[in-house]
This record gives C-alpha cells, structure tokens and sequence, in this order.
C-alpha cells in the first residue's frame, strides 16, 4: 500500500475566478489515491516587509509557514505576468524563505503547474519560479511540465476543468508528482 | 544646454533600513545637472488582485501609475531575493503594466540598480526584472551595469553611501542614464 | 523618403530544413522598402576557443565580425532547445562579443524571431538569447514579439511560410524593427 | 561501507588554461572516497547540426552520450559568457538531449560549479544552465552552491588551486553531491 502524501496547494492569482486557482481545485480533485491537497489562499500573506517581520510574523505568514512544514511537498500554481512569475506568488516564496523557520522549504519537494490564456502556458513564469528553488533548496520535478495554454477554452463560466485531454494529462501528472515527493519522504 | 529630464526612482524592498533604498537617496544626491529624481516608495502599492483592480485602482497604485507617466524615465533599485525580483518589485511591475493606464510603462526608458550584502551584487534579481520589460517594451538600458556586493561595507549607520569607488561609478551612471533618457526623450 | 537600413541575418538551427532558417528567409523576403537582409550561415563559425582567438580569429569568425561590424542592426531567429537558447547561438554570440573587434555588438540595434513545432514558439530561447545583450551593450527591440509556434503547419515543404496571419504579422513586425534600427542609426 | 559513485566531469570552456577546467581537475583531487571523477574534454563535440546526426552520431558525440550514460552523475563546470551560459556548455547538453539515446541525461543527477575572473562567479551563467535540466529531466542539485569569485586569484599558474577556503568548501561540496547521486542512485 502506497505511502499517503500530505500536499499543500496555492495559486499566484488572487482573482476569485483565476484559471490558476481553478487548475488547483482541479487538481485537488483528481489527487490520486494517497495524496491529499489542502489549499492555501495567498490573499492572507501581505508584502514582505523586513521591519515587519522583525516584530514577529504576521499571522497569515505564520500560518502560510506552518502549512508548509506540515505538507510532504507544495504544489504551486502560477499565472505568467509580464514574461514572468507574479510578484504575488514570489512574494509568498521571499516569506517561506526566511527565518526563523526557514526550513520550511529546504529539502520540499515541489510540483509547478500553470495556465495563462496566450499560447505559453505560463512557460516563462515557471521558469523563474524554478529558480528561486535554487536558492531555498526545494526540490522542484523537473518533468512532465504542465503549460495550460487558451486556458478560457479549458474551463467553465464556473471554474470547472472541462477539457478531458488537459483533465487525464494532469491526473497523469499528478501520479507522477506523488512518486517524486514519495521518493524524498522516504529518504 | 541639456534638456531637463525628470526621473522617478523606487526600491524594491521595504524595509526603512535597506541598502537598496539607501542607494536610490545616493543617486538622487549625486544626479547630475539636469536630472531631478523623485522617489516613489512601494509600501503604497498593495498586492496585485484583478478584482481589486476591476473596482478601480487602489488610490497608492493610482498615484504609482500616474508618477510614473509624468516622468521621463524609471530609476530601479532592486535587491535579489531567492536568486530572483522580490515580490515586492515585481508586483509594482505588475500593476503597473496593467490598463487603463497601460501606456505608463510603454516606451519609457529604464535604468536599474542593485545592491545586496553578498557578491553577486543582485545580478540575478536584475536579470529577472529586465526580462519584464521585454513585455511592457520599456527601454532598459543595458550597460553600464551597478552590481553593489558587499553592501554593509559600502554605507554608513545611516545609509550614506561611504565607498567612493561605488559613488564614482554611480556617478558615471547616472550620466549614461541621462543620456539614455534623452535619447527617447528626443524621439 | 527613409533612410535604408542595412540587416545582417542569422539563424540558430544548421539544419538546412530548419523553421527558424524558412523564417529568416520569408523575413527576407517580406522586407519593406528600405531595409534590405544579407543572411549569415553559421555554419561558418566554429565552437569558441580562446586559444584559437589568441592566434587571430578563425576565417568563418573574422567574416562574422566584419558582417556585423557593417551592419545597422541584426536579425537573430532562434530556435528554443532544452528550455533555453540553442549553444549554436549562444556560440556565435559568445565569439562576436570578444576583442579585437568588441564593438561589433555595442550599441548594435537587435531584433528576434522564433519559432518551434510546439505551443510555446521558442519564448523560452527567445528570453536567455535577450540576457546576453545586457552584457553586449546590444539594444534589442523588445516589442513586438514574434513566436512562431506549431512551426510544422506554418510551412510548406520546400520552407516557404505558407500560413498568411503569420506572414502578416511579420511584415508589420519587420516595419517596427526598421523604425527601431533607424531611431539608433540617427542617434 | 558508502555505495561508490562514477561522476563524469566536463568543462565549459576549450581553453587549456581556464578557471573552470582548473577547478574541475581540482574537484577530481578533493573527490571523497567512494567518488571518482572522469573527465570528458568538450573539445571532442562538434557544434550540434540535426543533418549530421541523422547520419548518425559523429564519434565524439556518441563517445560523450556513452559516456553519461556509463556516470551515475555528472559535473559540469561553467563559465559564465555574456550573462548566461557558454555557447560550448549549452552545445553538449544540446547534443546530449537528443535520441536515439535520449535517456542519457534523464533522470541522472547534476552538479554544478563555476569560476569566474569577476565577482559573480559564473551566477547568471549557472541559473541559465540549470533551466535546461527542466526539460531533460536531469536532477540538479540545487544547494550548496560554488561560485568562485575572482578566480585569478584563487588558481596558481600551474592551474592549481591554492586558496584554501575555496578548497575546503569544494570539499564540502563534493560530500553533499555525493550523497545527492547515492539518493538517486538508490531509488
């Protein structure tokens, strides 16, 4: 019997009808057996602030962090903004980062998902994602990726993933994305 | 006799004590005949949310917008946060390159600093950030370029710049700003 | 009437069936009055040794260089590989940057293309391509964008750019590429 | 008794006297028992052309993919040109990706390291070269890191190295490594 994984999930929209919030609750959806995915709301994690930080955490930073260290891996959802990642979630990933827990997302296993509706997916706004993982020490899959590109033809007025390719695509991608943080717990 | 040319300057980090900040008062100290530098400080412009947006411009990010269209040229100061921009600079980005007003960053020349305690100077956080203005077609001037490693060397108790190599050298940058400025000024 | 404008032309790919080859000679043959296109094979240049440049640059580098140097602007058509830009472009970049001759590439008006079987049109090539004129002093236009993306429908079998939306969109691109070369020619 | 582990080593510069190559044969001194480190020239790689390699392999080329496959890691040592990474560096990985062997850079692990006369270490030339392991689905280590800084002062004319706190961290450096391609290896 397949290990279960604890995943926590949250999207570099705020948009209460973002296409990225609503691949996550997709993905939430379709987590294969052993996987739970709690989500997240950015919407409680303010700009980072060093003066502030200094007087202690706010509470949805503490919060945010806490979610963190009780997850098995993050699974990240992220728009492209200006042929980049969004200041909202880089912001969330600048908190996470620093102490005194910044364990948090040293030695995290995590997944990138994205969707934009041009042609690319948000390819190059999970690229720049990726590299502040460099730094922080997660440990980011590599492949398959997910660009979800005309992402308005791929969902309902509602938010509900209808494109069965994209559908059975990310419920394959997400199998995967169990083994890779299976492969880290077990270490 | 030169033209006058009007520049807005903002730092990416928000903290009162921040390195950044304090070269951004350094280059506002050492512009040169002809150049006055106005700063804009990041703390008034709120996390980026479409529907937030939809309501009509938060008052900071409807000031940010409209400082930004009466200058000439953007002055960028930004640190490297997880090998990248910090959230902070990049939402302001973010905000900015949204309509109505989405002409503000169209066509206008830009200029970036950087500083950080380590070597690297945030080289990697500026190279994040130009890579922005390939979507909202800013003119990033590409060299010289100011790399300020080091930093808690380089200015005092109360962020003045100290370390006359680095004032120099900003000095001669802020005269090949000048005249990129012009160069699109004149266009 | 317009000053004419002279374009050196280059591609990343060496296959002689290469996309990114067809759109540079559709490129060609799209231009408007007043700027004419010589294409540069690569080919010629051969991989950077700075033990070879020590005893003078290779034939294929010399005539690369000196193609450049009597140019008013370049043309780069990249393809993407491995999420980045080819090694044959970056190579040929790496060579043209270096002395005797390293104003070949300052000041230098650049534009890119791409293009790719995939959804995501080279962007990935296209944005590590741009970083290099940071360090060149290159001006590389930054919009509009030219992602030629699901490559194999665009073409017909001898290479010729059968697909009208994109010929079109690329002689309105050739004609902002022309304005960009002129307004640093005249400068 | 620790599982040992054959790393294949390559530099990204051809020139006999590089930083980067002096640092590799320096990381294959220091290697920890139960480590070897072979060393591959990229001299052998001609520069990647589709055409030959539908005529097979040209011998260099399948020598470097046989001999990444035989690795149970690899370590590539880089420069930085231009801001990113070496058109000679991006070129074997380009090579490498491709079929019919193109599992030789699958899921194998990666270390990097650089060297650079500057003050950032090869840092731009290091984050572009590890966007290409996102889609080989190579396993690139992500910390510590190795940027060495000012390298001219660091490697004696012999091309050893002689700076010690560069030597101890290499060292450390390498036991971390070690057990990243032994988790790998393992699985």
């Amino acid at each position: 019997m397949a290990e279960s994984v604890r995943i926590l999930g949250f999207a570099g929209s705020l948009r209460r009808g973002s296409y990225n919030r609503a691949l996550l609750r997709a993905a939430q959806g379709l987590a294969p057996e052993g996987m739970t995915i709690e989500i997240f709301d950015l919407v409680e994690v303010p700009l980072y602030n060093a003066d502030v930080e200094a007087q202690g955490d706010p509470p949805g930073v503490a919060a945010f962090k806490q979610a963190i260290r009780a997850a098995d891996g993050l699974l990240m959802v992220t728009p492209e903004y200006n042929h980049g990642v969004p200041g909202v979630m880089k912001n969330a990933v600048d908190w996470a980062s620093r102490p005194p827990q910044d364990a948090v997302l040293a030695r995290k296993p995590v997944g990138l998902l994205g969707a934009s509706p041009g042609m690319t997916g948000s390819a190059r706004g999970q690229s720049q994602l990726r590299q502040a993982f460099e730094f922080t020490n997660s440990y980011c899959m590599p492949q398959p990726e997910v660009l979800v590109a005309r992402a308005h033809e791929k969902f309902d007025a509602e938010g509900k993933l209808t494109d069965e390719t994209t559908a059975k695509f990310l419920g394959t991608w997400l199998v995967a994305f169990q083994a890779w943080v299976l492969r880290f717990k077990a270490a």
